[in-house]
């Protein structure tokens, strides 16, 4: 693999908060696909604004981060709703960025639902189909991102939307392919986080928890903006996989690349 | 004036509550143009699916009806924010509800901000003015829903966003031009409300409160769903401009007539 | 029995919206205990306000009806909080209402979970006794309002805390004691709806969908003021109540009766 | 003056997110009284309990700290609510404190209205009046905490209600006596800060931004969680009143002392 898109999660404020210790104008030097937190569990119309904003200066790649309506929560929590309602939830906050795309003259390029509803969408095959079936109709070319084997990717796959697989610079695997969750974060190196990320490109493996190794299949690099030292991880990662001669840059580029 | 749009603010419930005697459904069989609620005062993804789907199949004119976000108030509270909130606050709804438009078809007729921000909008300079400045590179093409005098139409026409000037069926009006505002609203004979509206389109004249005559010029007729007897008014004003050779149609027609 | 409670939700409004054919005043004549809805799921300052002053005009006990922080679905959508979180959140909108209730020189009488969380409330026993720990601190007096068997009810009873078991009116019964939960509410006839109250009362049995008896042990009778018909089913009831010799009155008298 | 209260607002997170550089625990080991945010325009049940636990344990007076219903905005945007509807929305989060309260065996000392809802209790005479009255039926003993002629320090002496006047550590005052806001805080200098306090504690007054010297009147000093560099503010205020012999207690020492 000599091109990989590198994501991350922006705008994840609200109002006067600020969330994570990277701001969103250092993290737009490193990535190139922003997933942009859409109202729902973080984020406001102001903080979209701006954060559009910064996708067009830097040219990154903006995609809603659509949560569930939990903003207590941080959209960690499920909601018991409908397979419609979490659609409807989803394409409300899909169109909310995608104006603010409009005004500075960028397109949605992809759709990452964020946190619990990532985890809902990648489970339940119904909420996959619906939301799925929706983005044929509003946003066709829009990279759907997610997990080889999840639900999203299945339902994507076969109905032709476009999907990027991720790969975790910031989580353990599990021998099984599954993420280890840890309730606290430990303190990453970024030397390490930029060494498996590299073989994960060059090698399409990467080392286990348990010891072993497995493979990875991806298309998008993604790091999270709350993990502690994620400036100096995501920098890290950029210039180990530059460094390693892979080309940064949003997916587009790689089915161009393919 | 041989045609007149028609609007009436619809999607105005929210979760299981609905407000006002006349369906959404109901209404669809009457207007030309639909102000749906966006979810900040009112509606909801759920809801504004829906109207929007009853817009695609009865051919009403789509319009993003935003407020302030007070759903408690149901956007009868300004809120003291800056004009730059305001207008993000508004883009944010507008994207919302063109997503379900793109799920169903069609695309954003107009805007028509509601309640408090209506008002706002109309007289704050500043704030028509920024909001015009992102209409032009969000939504060029739709129509800004105002009064003629108010800075909303003051800024649109200064600035080629295209307008439409509304009649207030169901409202008096004094010998300024001014709507009367009564903390309760009158039980009104659908067919006086309807000769009004005749009268308005044929002669381009209303009566008002203290006696006198006063010019009126617009491109739509509204009236609220939350009159009481709304749906009764609403026919009888359909079929009063029927009856008299108006044609009712959205206002692209109308700019195809003139 | 002769003397028995008979409760109702009340203030299931929000802002300009209302919910259900029955007002809060009109139920005041029927009911002796009001379920007042606190602001997460329904209800807000100023419904809470007129609700409580109308308890205390009517000597009908106030109670906490508090719910999932989930407005738009009405608090009939789980989330997955934790104990700690959901217990935060009842203590909140329990002190919430308990301060309408000083201002009209009223007490807080009872806590019942509104849909989903009394769903939840009664079948998790980690959650059901974390409830249970902060009702003997800050309400130690406070009926909870649960049925039999459920963990709320065990942890209650555990604790000391007093409990009131409900029998419900408008609901029907499978074999098991288990309410038969029906997608759209069935039209009730008011007199079948009396009888098998006043059966219930004096006989402590009542029949099932599929066609046997059942033993009930209740303190109160519950009818929803959302069921079709709410008004005229309240009435029945308490007018069937009444001619059979049957107390209506809050619980406290109960236990002075026993 | 031979004694003073210290007060702070405190829980001014949401969630996840927190604000200010100095976290609550800190502030605690500072004070006297705690300004604890009441879930409208800052905190949560979560973080109202954690802060209710934590003034229980420093002895701290817990005073609500109620604010507009803006969250977005940090209650920082008054909202053209009546006074009735301002002073629900004031009841509803004082028992919400008060609640957790309970929970932690400690009472209501005060109520502060925060940002701009502070500013419209301290400047409209009505709902000033509407408040005072509302506080006399749910807590007559409560302060609440103003400034010496503001509308709520005139209807709440007019009534009965006991309050304690402010002075402002960390905001300069113009030859009026009023606050000059700074739309940037500049980097205060803790020893300064301390040096105005105790002289303003032991000579009643303070010094002008425009070269003057004004009589000040309070019986409490607060400072900004949110200022820059709060933490090293409050030791400093705090260590040069302790030394100048001036005892730091909650405002009913004060009476005593008086």
């Amino acid at each position: 693999m000599r091109t990989v898109d590198l994501n991350c999660d922006m705008g994840e404020g609200f109002g006067h908060w600020r969330y994570g210790d990277a701001t969103d104008d250092a993290l737009m030097e490193i990535v190139s696909s922003a997933n942009v937190a859409t109202g729902y569990h973080a984020g406001d119309p102001n903080i979209m604004n701006a954060v559009a904003a910064l996708c067009a200066e830097h040219g990154v790649g903006l995609g809603a981060h659509p949560g569930y309506a939990d903003r207590q929560g941080f959209g960690r929590r499920a909601i018991a709703a409908t397979s419609d309602e979490l659609v409807n939830d989803i394409i409300y906050q899909l169109g909310a960025l995608r104006e603010f795309g409009r005004r500075h003259g960028i397109a949605i390029q992809h759709v990452k639902p964020h946190g619990a509803l990532f985890m809902t969408v990648g489970k339940d095959a119904e909420l996959a189909r619906a939301l799925v079936d929706a983005l044929r109709k509003t946003a066709p070319d829009a990279f759907l991102y997610c997990l080889q084997g999840f639900e999203a990717f299945n339902a994507a796959t076969a109905a032709g939307q476009p999907v990027v697989r991720e790969f975790y610079a910031d989580r353990d695997y599990d021998r099984t392919g599954n993420i280890v969750f840890a309730r606290k974060m430990r303190v990453l190196d970024p030397a390490e986080v930029a060494d498996k990320c590299v073989r994960a490109c060059t090698e399409g493996k990467t080392a286990t928890v348990d010891g072993g190794t497995i493979d990875v299949n991806f298309e998008s690099i993604c790091f999270h903006s709350d993990t502690p030292g994620a400036l100096a991880i995501g920098k890290a990662v950029r210039e180990g996989l530059t460094g390693a001669g892979i080309t940064i840059a949003p997916p587009a580029h790689l089915a161009a690349a393919a």
